[in-house]
């Protein structure tokens, strides 16, 4: 069940590491990869500045696909185009129809483009410019035939999100559709558990869910909560959810995706029935997780926090 | 302002690259360190199983302290103890006060304790054993002496964040603040401004912020948004604050982390004013950023989204 293409993802930006931004990329783009059948096998974040050519060396040693975001801006610590092209021993050009792109967004703006702008449109020999209709910096991909040796496909993509998942959307997933050849995406089924641990899982049924063929499965544990992933053919899945029924159907919560707050509200709805919630210790944790499902105010009544 | 410790993050489990599970602890680590005058050099993240030793080795090469979140648990793909024990050649054994600690916490809570639960005591031989108070999984310690050659210090920390968050409290920063000797840990400010774009920063100010001695800068951008982080000597930032407002006085938001819409719903609490918002393209967005903010019920009147 693993994919065939090795996928590196590289997020790079100083204020990922210093925690003022939460890095969100690393899950968008996993999902959005899971639903095609492929999964990204390392990611790595650096700083801006020298480490990003240091971290590329490093996943194009092992990669077929490298996707590296962040950078492209045209300040002083932008640096992952011109890291890529000292990596692979590139040379550096001015696309001059990216360079108009850039121009044309500034003048359809009203705004006049800074010189610090200029260095977006530079690319390495053989580059294919990504269209940006969302910003200033282009996207760059190189095939495989020019990281040479390495022979990795590279993407280089624009940090903000708004930028990033409609080039990703238009620019990426098609190319690696094409690349990894995968006619059937395995299923993915994720069944939300409450009132048990991990151990419990282990115990029970752990033995059971190896011994299924093409089937790979894992969990992911909250106080109170367990969720047990299955990823593979539609009959090893099957197969799994029968085993964990047999043994643990009481603590089923959801096989949909949907949590814990968002089963009880859509039960309530359901039975036309209301909810009040008196809690303590968790100082009205339980009322915020309930009214934060879409719905909810049809059954919610009043909260007491009996701090 | 480098920091002087060279500090790899590891964080492991499927969920955080398939996308399931949003990857938190990056940030919340960064930040925390960033208030010691420390921060993570790379970060990197791999599925559950064997990858997370290779991932390990990597790290150990390059690093003087490597910190690991997950993989600690009692099911078959938490394997970061055993993984660590092999890359770096040591004996595991089972610690007998950490089983007995383990055994307690099942059975001060009338839990039947797994027989999976019993390898959450195994440690390297000579490591450290950090106790969580808040789940199952001990950390570990392994002080630099005992990974040989890569002369690196090891934390291995539990991922669910609320035995994360008190372990990496009670026994990660006091061995970090002994081990990094800083005394006097450098300034951080974050200039936010809005209505401008980055690239009017690198032409109007960016040459200016290089020249100043002992300063370090950085950008984030988002749509209409810039953020300008500092980090320095306090005479630095002093200097570079003076440079900014020399220029973008009118596109200064805040300098303490407030948002937009923090600054102006505390302004219209102050001067006893209320909001009305009609807003079209932005679909509910700018009245959903405000409701936001806490206490702006008393200031917020009416939104209208004409879509």
């Amino acid at each position: 069940m693993v994919s065939r293409v090795q996928i590196e993802l590289l997020t790079t930006g100083t204020e990922l590491l210093l925690g003022t931004t939460q890095n969100t990329h690393g899950a968008w783009i996993g999902q959005r990869l899971l639903r095609m059948g492929l999964r990204v096998a390392r990611q790595v974040t650096v700083p801006d500045g020298e480490a990003v050519g240091r971290a590329m060396g490093i996943a194009l040693e092992e990669g077929e696909v490298l996707i590296v975001t962040g950078g492209l801006g045209p300040t002083s610590d932008d640096l992952t185009r011109e890291s890529l092209a000292e990596v692979l021993g590139l040379e550096m050009i001015e696309d001059e129809a990216a360079m108009r792109t850039i121009e044309e967004f500034f003048a359809s703006r009203q705004r006049v483009m800074a010189q610090a702008n200029r260095k977006q449109a530079r690319a390495p020999v053989g580059a294919d410019i990504l269209a940006n209709p969302n910003g200033t910096a282009p996207g760059l991909y190189l095939p495989p035939v020019l990281s040479g040796s390495f022979n990795c496909a590279v993407f280089l993509l624009p940090g903000p999100p708004r930028e990033l998942y409609p080039m990703f959307e238009s620019e990426v997933v098609p190319r690696l559709q094409a690349m990894s050849g995968i006619e059937k995406v395995p299923e993915f089924v994720e069944l939300k558990f409450a009132g048990i641990g991990e151990s419990d899982f282990h115990q029970g049924v752990d033995d059971r869910l190896d011994a299924i063929p093409g089937l790979e499965h894992g969990y992911c544990a909250r106080p109170g909560e367990v969720d047990l992933r299955l990823i593979g053919s539609a009959s090893s899945i099957r197969e799994a959810r029968k085993v964990v029924a047999g043994t643990f159907s009481e603590e089923l919560v959801s096989d949909d995706g949907s949590n814990l707050e968002k089963v009880i509200v859509n039960l309530l709805v359901e039975q036309g029935r209301t909810l009040a919630i008196a809690e303590s210790c968790t100082g009205g944790l339980i009322a915020s997780r309930c009214t934060d499902v879409p719905g909810s105010s049809s059954v919610f009544r009043y909260g007491f926090v009996t701090y």
